[in-house]
């Protein structure tokens, strides 16, 4: 008999109705905001300053992945169980994943195997309607400032060649990523080009989980720039006025999203913005309501700890004050073999060579963590194809450099397989200091925090600027957004920006092609590659083989 | 003391939980899915063709109102509240209002005054969610389009200038209405041309309204027509397998929203379609669920009878077997007045003789009910400018017909101010029989079916029909669509297809100017005019005024 698919393990669950899973966070069903009988919201009245200060915050990262993906996501939810299983109080908080994908090659992404968060279907759908919500809110400003150029009266004479809000929809969909609207005459708008980019990429998406109240994100949805008049005059979203009725369409998107897991702990789904271009981690609300409510919070950013755990450490943890206690670096053997050279074909087997050779890729990322003044454990997601003898060298190496490294079994065994790692966090967490440190000060200049970040953490010799880079840097000292933490928009494949480069490459330089900037969500974004905000789908799109039954049963989503 | 905003009282109202609601209906709340405290979706077993057969429909339309409207929403939840307060347990089914307009001029739409549907807000946002759904369904379609366009595998050799498939997205927004797409080159699709329509105006949303269950939904998904190969063949939305993954999208929009009156008695909100390109009323599923559940259901078809009732009567009964027992028709003075020739500015004041003329808009709308063989009951609006004489006249030229004209007072009054005309609507129900006859065969000509509904109903000399018209009816027949129901497309303003022709119209022919079709939803489309799917804001957009507090109250959503 063959493994089930995700969809068979989630639809067989046991799930249990989520007013069982808030009472165990003494959550009374009267606050619960009901979206069928497995999904609830959250009032924002659970942030409690107090309890965030007591309770554990664990990051789950990963060394630089392979095109698969090395399995954050079930090592969260996994290691959740596991810390439940041990006697401890945690919860899982995590990003809520996007729809266009859904129908894309990719499928579902809310765990898989006996790790995942449920109800599935549900949460790989319009969920609780937050991603449309945001879509909404980032069109609406669109709408308005199309209609600004239109109309005559109320016109702030915004030259619609500087416009750089763009549009949303969450669909794979690349016939939208260059479009021209406007067409059609005087009646029909004025034209210009345009972009749709997919709804993650959205900075409503990032504000909206940089945000910690009402009047937070009002004041940040009021801050996105979107261009110049003719007279080069910066325009923003409030002099629109757009801010209101736009946090208005978020009035529910702001609260956060309890869920379960498939062993019945609590889970808070909620945001889910882009790792490349924005910030790649939950709503500061999700992980601060979490921290709140349970004694652990298991957390992810996106892509490997070069980018996921560094923007999470200098943007989230700025922004909301967060002191991860732990840093769980997830690693598989496969992607050391494949650090180690071995290609497509040959990682998926045994190849004890590579391993060695590849292991310095996580070397390096266990030597960042140390410089934030982190305590790292490795987990070991596991595959039946590792051998035991490239899982005890990479034990034995991770020993040398005093970091336990533990074999991770959450994809066939759930909870149960994580006891291990779950024990040695609780260890962790409360035999060592809360000595997180930033690499940087976010009042240093833009070239030295980017310069830190490159050296320190990539193991870059320098930094080098493209023309049109020098000449964004410019707009952002003029606008002055210089003081802005930085989001660094680079391949997840290396440790460089240069995705061939596996391994631990040394002796290069990074370099930053332009830069874009979240006036609102509040960063600096160096592009150091081509960023693909708008995917495409595929010869044959996995939506060919979905279907649903007379009873509303659903096939085909992975 | 003013009179308050439809806001402040939906905000006072002492609103129950949808469980006690649910209760009235002997629904228990185990099969209640909820969104938040006071909106639920139904399940669809609820439908009960014997309940059906015995429970009493209610259609409420209107004469051509003038440009503000006559108040069908408000007429048809107050006499929902009448039938309340007189003993009978009757629901309110409507329309869910389009996002869009929100932000525009118009603001909500759930009625208004004391006779309005609430949560007010929610229901005017994203409600739970089914716009946004269509939407995704729709959108999806798209996608796969222009990905089967782009590739070389599986490629159907679709002809990408003859795709009348349209993009859709819930705002106002005029630079979308005429777009370019697929433009940077080969990696970003087929360049061509695109329109956004208005989600409302979507093909997915009049399926979704006219479907019984998902394998109904699903076959009607498949019927899509999207365009010809470049062979000229017809391409079918069941070519690019996209039915299946679209009904997922739909998996909970299907099922029918209860929410609540002011008055607390139940109204099922569900679906929302255009009523100039589409058959503008709520789904089959929410008319059949709410007459499974009350002894009366009061149900709107959008715009006037000549519209409205008609597409109601020949689409939506045709389809579903419906036999409404009573119509009641909406009238303001205000609108008589209007089409007696008093222009804006006048006719919010008595003009006793232009009511005189005007009338005859009125009387034509109850010769057309008794077409239909329907009984007539004639509600009139009340407006504070109303004078006593002008209602007096209203009262006795209809009782020449043999009809009941009744004062209607749901916006200031509730369900108070309509036990008059309720007690009427139930002497109709139960003292007349169930004799509606539709004017034509669906098996007859497309011409003859038009001829029929424009002299008939309009009162039309005859019918003629446009160079475009012609070719397009010629593919109609050879794709084997000419015997289906025929959704007229014209102007509310007018009883003909010339908004100027006030009153009641004659000695005019009507112009098809072309065809559009619905292939998938069932019905056939003559263009009469020009139809707007994508409406603008205005230069001063209603978003400029909406705010939410820290607390997240709204204020400036009229």
């Amino acid at each position: 008999m063959s493994f089930p698919t995700d969809l068979e393990i989630a639809e067989k669950a046991d799930i249990q109705h989520i007013k069982k899973i808030a009472e165990k966070l003494n959550i009374p069903e009267d606050d619960l905001e009901y979206y069928g009988k497995y999904k609830a919201k959250l009032p924002l009245k659970y942030i409690d300053e107090q309890k965030i200060a007591q309770s554990n915050l664990v990051l789950v990262s990963a060394i630089n992945p392979t095109p698969a993906g090395e399995g954050k996501t079930t090592v969260t939810v996994g290691l959740t169980d596991g810390l439940n299983k041990i006697g401890k109080k945690a919860i899982a908080v995590l990003r809520e994943p996007s729809l266009g994908p859904v129908f894309g090659i990719k499928g579902g992404a809310a765990g898989g195997g006996y790790a995942q968060v449920i109800p599935m279907v549900d949460i790989n759908l319009h969920f609780t309607g937050d991603f449309n919500a945001i879509e909404k809110a980032n069109n609406l400003l669109s709408a308005l400032i199309d209609n600004n150029l239109q109309n005559k009266k109320n016109n702030l004479n915004i030259d619609p060649r500087t416009i750089v809000w763009k549009r949303v929809m969450d669909m794979n969909d690349r016939a939208l990523r260059n479009v021209v609207i406007g067409l059609g005459g005087t009646a029909n708008g004025i034209p210009r080009e345009e972009s749709f980019n997919i709804t993650p990429a959205s900075e409503v998406m990032a504000i909206l989980c940089m945000s910690n109240d009402f009047k937070d994100l009002k004041e940040k949805l009021g801050n996105i720039f979107i261009g110049y008049t003719f007279d080069k005059q910066a325009i923003y979203c409030r002099d629109l006025k757009a801010e209101g009725a736009m946090a208005i369409l978020l009035r529910d998107a702001i609260k956060p999203n309890l869920v379960q897991t498939l062993e019945g702990n609590p889970a808070i789904l909620h945001g889910g913005p882009f790792a490349n271009i924005a910030q790649g981690t939950n709503t500061i609300i999700a992980t601060k309501t979490g921290m709140s409510l349970g004694d652990y919070v298991v957390t992810e950013a996106g892509f490997g700890a070069d980018l996921g755990a560094e923007k999470f450490l200098h943007i989230k943890c700025h922004y909301a004050g967060f002191k991860p206690k732990v840093l769980v670096l997830v690693t598989t053997i496969r992607a050391m073999r494949y650090h180690g050279g071995a290609k497509k074909g040959e990682y998926e087997n045994p190849q004890f060579e590579a391993v060695k050779k590849g292991i310095e890729n996580l070397q390096k990322h266990i030597e960042n963590a140390k410089n934030w003044n982190l305590k790292p454990i490795v987990a070991i997601n596991h595959f039946a194809t590792d051998s035991e003898e490239e899982i005890q060298f990479l034990k034995d190496e991770c020993e040398k450099l005093g970091v336990k490294a533990i074999v991770a079994d959450e994809f066939t065994m759930g909870g149960e397989g994580m006891k291990e790692l779950a024990a040695e966090v609780v260890n962790a967490a409360e035999n060592y200091g809360n000595n997180f440190t930033p690499l940087y000060d976010v009042e240093d200049s833009v070239e030295n925090k980017i310069e830190t970040i490159a050296k320190n953490i990539y193991g870059a010799d320098g930094v080098e600027y493209a023309a049109k880079a020098k000449a964004d840097l410019k707009s952002i000292y003029n606008l002055g957004l210089d003081k802005l933490p930085i989001c660094m928009a680079k391949t997840q494949k290396s440790l460089s920006d240069d995705e061939k480069k596996i391994g631990r490459p040394s002796g290069f330089t990074v370099t930053v092609r332009e830069f874009e900037f979240a006036a609102g969500a509040g960063f600096i974004i160096p592009i150091l590659g081509n960023m693909m905000r708008m995917p495409g789908l595929p010869s044959i799109p996995a939506s060919e083989n979905m279907d649903i039954d007379d009873d509303g049963n659903i096939t085909g989503l992975s």
